[in-house]
């Protein structure tokens, strides 16, 4: 309760539209009397030498400590020498689970009006090694890379947030036919895994299948587990279903419990610091990490209000075809709280 | 014109239902006076040694000789000790470009009705190199490999298709910021032909961005070109676009100007000899091996008898929501011709 030791969260508002949409998280989580504290850290301007990056140190620290963190878009600025600031954060920070809830927002009409499942994304090895070299001129090769302990403990997050969620099943997508051995190692950890929850049901299915599947009857699907890439296009795909990026929410999970909230929309510089921007997916981000924390009677409050403005469809930002501002539909959460 | 030496095409008609939807397009060919002369090829029951698989040596060399050919669905036989009969003609044959035209179908509703685009998937190496191995207990790996020669070509067919077809756009379909050096390698080759096309307007999409953009607006798609992986994924996804692989046709490109055209949808054995399978893939996927062979009128006159069948309604095989048998709608579509 918010009587209580207020909890600490990092918190990078990001570059563009960042922390306009930071702002509205921190109005929300203030009006609903979210007992957090936030710890804010900004991408620095020089290359930080302990991270190869424009992330600092102490920023990086700061997520280690609190074990929560909620992040808004990072445009990784261009140049040689240093490494993408996502990249880095889940590399540095073993983020080894990406999760998207994705569904129908009631009253947003899209082509779909059924998607409800949620993809869980292995999201520190396979096609994303950075292992790349060339052979000779004209041939180069990529390696993918695929291990029983990456792979078990990714399974073991989505079998566990099936069961938490009170979810059905857990679909592992995969291209086995093809890569027999990497994919395959991928699915022999998902079935062992799988044997340890008789109650959730386990499927495979083949990325392609899947993906035709998806488009033509997402109900189909619950939990969807898979390798690095997969889940980079099979996530954004769901996401166009709903609508977008700028309403799916995405939480990272670490190693020791660290769970990183963050809206994989970009910094749309060109609306930036107009207060024009869609605060959703942040909004709707951070009530993952509320649910991360425990803390159910919060976030259901904070996203029936988000929903509910929504839907009712009186204050929505451009992109959803309103026109009201960045604060006038946040406001109208707040209302609505 | 049909009086003047008929042209040799081989015929797979394939596992399962296969045969029947072979009929279908032999009598519509006959009806149409098509001047082909099919050369009928079935899966052996053994291995051939000289193919490593099922698949015959002498069928192989009649698709050499002839130069183009149409295959049913294959069901690659369970067991060891032989390949795939798909990735076996890919191989042998140097099939190097799928190309899967994928357009709205006129009065067959889906949630698209403004589907017109066409993919074409490099076909013989990226994620299919069959280069895989285990580095420890545990740890495995897949080799991706992009080479110049491959890309190039696969590029150049697409500009190429795009200019002989009256397209606009050619989008390469890549995840360059990620592997920088394989699909670096395959953005630079198309580069480098889009400059010889000035006339065709030229861009890049990240795969999951273009995911999430042909789920939310097809439209905005034209000819697609990408590695062998990414093919495989956006092909069957737009094929859902549309109602599935039963609707959408398929032809491989291989060096020297043969063509392979093939139903790519499964051979369906729960139905197989029933008289209720839907040959419109195999129908449509001969239809772009007449424009291959330039027989354009041919083409224009099925393709229209088949499209009019559908868009009429009255019939319909079980998998479009209809209750006709595989030979009523092959005769519905005699009758349109
Ligand atoms: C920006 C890019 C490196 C990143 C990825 O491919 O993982 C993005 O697409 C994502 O999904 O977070
Ligand atoms: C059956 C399988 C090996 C094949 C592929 O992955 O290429 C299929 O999905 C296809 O698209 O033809």
């Amino acid at each position: 309760s918010s009587a209580s030791t207020p909890i600490r969260a990092t918190l990078f508002p990001g570059d563009g539209i960042g922390p306009e949409i930071a702002e509205s998280v921190k109005q929300v989580f203030r009006e609903a009397d979210v007992p957090i504290e936030w710890e804010e850290h900004y991408v620095g301007t020089e290359i930080d030498p302990r991270t190869q990056s424009f992330l600092t140190w102490e920023s990086l620290e700061s997520v280690r400590k609190n074990g929560v963190g909620l992040k808004g878009p990072m445009a990784t600025p261009i140049g040689k020498g240093h490494r993408s600031l996502n990249l880095t954060l889940r590399k540095e920070l073993n983020l080894y689970a990406n999760v998207r809830p994705c569904y129908s927002l009631p009253g947003y009409k899209t082509r779909y009006d059924n998607v409800d499942l949620v993809t869980i994304r292995e999201n520190t090895e396979g096609e994303y090694s950075g292992l790349e070299h060339q052979v000779v001129r004209g041939v180069v090769e990529s390696l993918k890379i695929i291990t029983r302990q990456a792979s078990l403990r990714v399974a073991e997050y989505a079998f566990h947030y099936a069961k938490a969620h009170g979810r059905e099943r857990v679909s592992a997508i995969h291209k086995a036919n093809i890569m027999q051995k990497t994919d395959g190692l991928f699915l022999k950890c998902c079935r062992e895994v799988a044997e340890k929850y008789p109650e959730i049901k386990y499927e495979e299915v083949v990325i392609d299948n899947c993906c035709m599947m998806l488009v033509k009857n997402p109900a189909l699907f619950d939990v969807l587990v898979m390798p690095n890439l997969y889940g980079d296009i099979i996530s954004d795909l769901c996401a166009g279903l709903i609508g977008g990026l700028g309403l799916t929410p995405s939480c990272n999970i670490g190693e020791g419990g660290i769970a990183l909230a963050e809206a994989v929309h970009g910094s749309a510089p060109d609306i930036a610091g107009k207060n024009l921007a869609n605060p959703t997916a942040l909004l709707l981000s951070a009530v993952t990490m509320l649910r991360h924390l425990e803390l159910h009677d919060k976030a259901d409050r904070i996203q029936n209000a988000i929903l509910s403005t929504i839907a009712e469809g009186k204050f929505r930002t451009a992109d959803l075809g309103g026109s009201s501002s960045t604060s006038d539909f946040t406001q109208a959460i707040v209302d609505h709280l």
